[in-house]
């Protein structure tokens, strides 16, 4: 049995879903695990990890349009220092998660046809997000 | 250490909560780890995972109806062209998850007493959903 | 390869956030693991677990009055026998999630600089919450 540790930064302009399964894929391939499990973690609590659908684009657009209705930027929220778009970003963050682990079978992760990773980016600036990959197995 | 992979299919007949914890205990029964850590993964967009209530099962029929209210079949959608039911899928599959990862302590999961593990149908029409199973322990 | 696991309970007085991160990292720096996967586990359907901002606390009140707002206890529900907050409870529950899986490398969690561990209580009454720690690694 071995492991592994890996950083990852995903650069986001702005809102949305940003997919990076190929970069996780690509090292994946690199430790030669044949079965096991990744876990995929982000460091921040204004961004979040989405598996979603990857064929049609306007669901990640309805996604990113539908969390904005639910925690919008107007609520009345206490916490305002950093801006209109920080409390949302933190609900958003709670509502989805900062973390996913994913099977490893035949040397893949067992991921749907339509499945997809994602970093949900929940603010407005362009950020560098850092994303911890850790994987078990052999 | 060992390892063990496994797939199962749940039918569904429609929205709803369909548990299938008897299924993965009996798998896990047989691959005698007493201590470990078991991953449930759904392979979907538009069905997830869920923890919940297995005694009163009107706590399943409000968590249906008050997912079906939050992520409703009239909202603002662009994505339209799989049905009403298709968008609203996966914002619940996005509000829930589709991983979950649940301790082993002598040879049995850490559930408590009234967790019972769902796989949580988000389409109204039957579906087959594929769900994989891993395990680590000894 | 090792692994080990640990029961903690905490105790809730109302609905809110509690942290419990330095008591994970005192039983981590125990267990002497220099790159793992630790899995925090929640026992409940009625509690859940969150990693949030540990900085401002205003973040933490408006996730509770976040919460309440979109699972609110006046709700058109079905299962009311344990009282109004009781099926909010199994909402947010939903809402959020029962499990959290974080890297392990150099000792120590991966976590941010403003991530910090929480039991999120959805409960008005006070209560002692089962929470299962596991670790894998060497």
């Amino acid at each position: 049995m071995k492991q592994s540790v890996h950083k990852l930064e995903i650069t986001t302009r702005g809102q949305g879903l940003y997919e990076f399964t190929s970069e996780v894929e690509t090292w994946l391939r690199a430790q030669q695990i044949h079965t096991g499990l990744l876990t995929v973690f982000c460091r921040h609590t204004s961004a979040s990890l989405l598996i979603q659908e990857n064929a049609d684009p306007s669901v990640r657009r309805d996604l990113k349009s539908y969390f904005s209705r639910i925690a919008p930027e107007n609520g009345p929220y206490e916490h305002t220092d950093e801006g209109p778009d920080d409390m949302p970003a933190h609900l958003k963050t709670a509502l989805t998660q900062v973390q996913l682990s994913i099977p490893i079978a035949n040397g893949s992760l067992v991921l749907g046809t339509w499945q997809g990773i994602y970093l949900f980016e929940h603010r407005t600036h362009p950020h560098r997000r850092q994303i911890v990959l850790h994987v078990i197995g052999e």
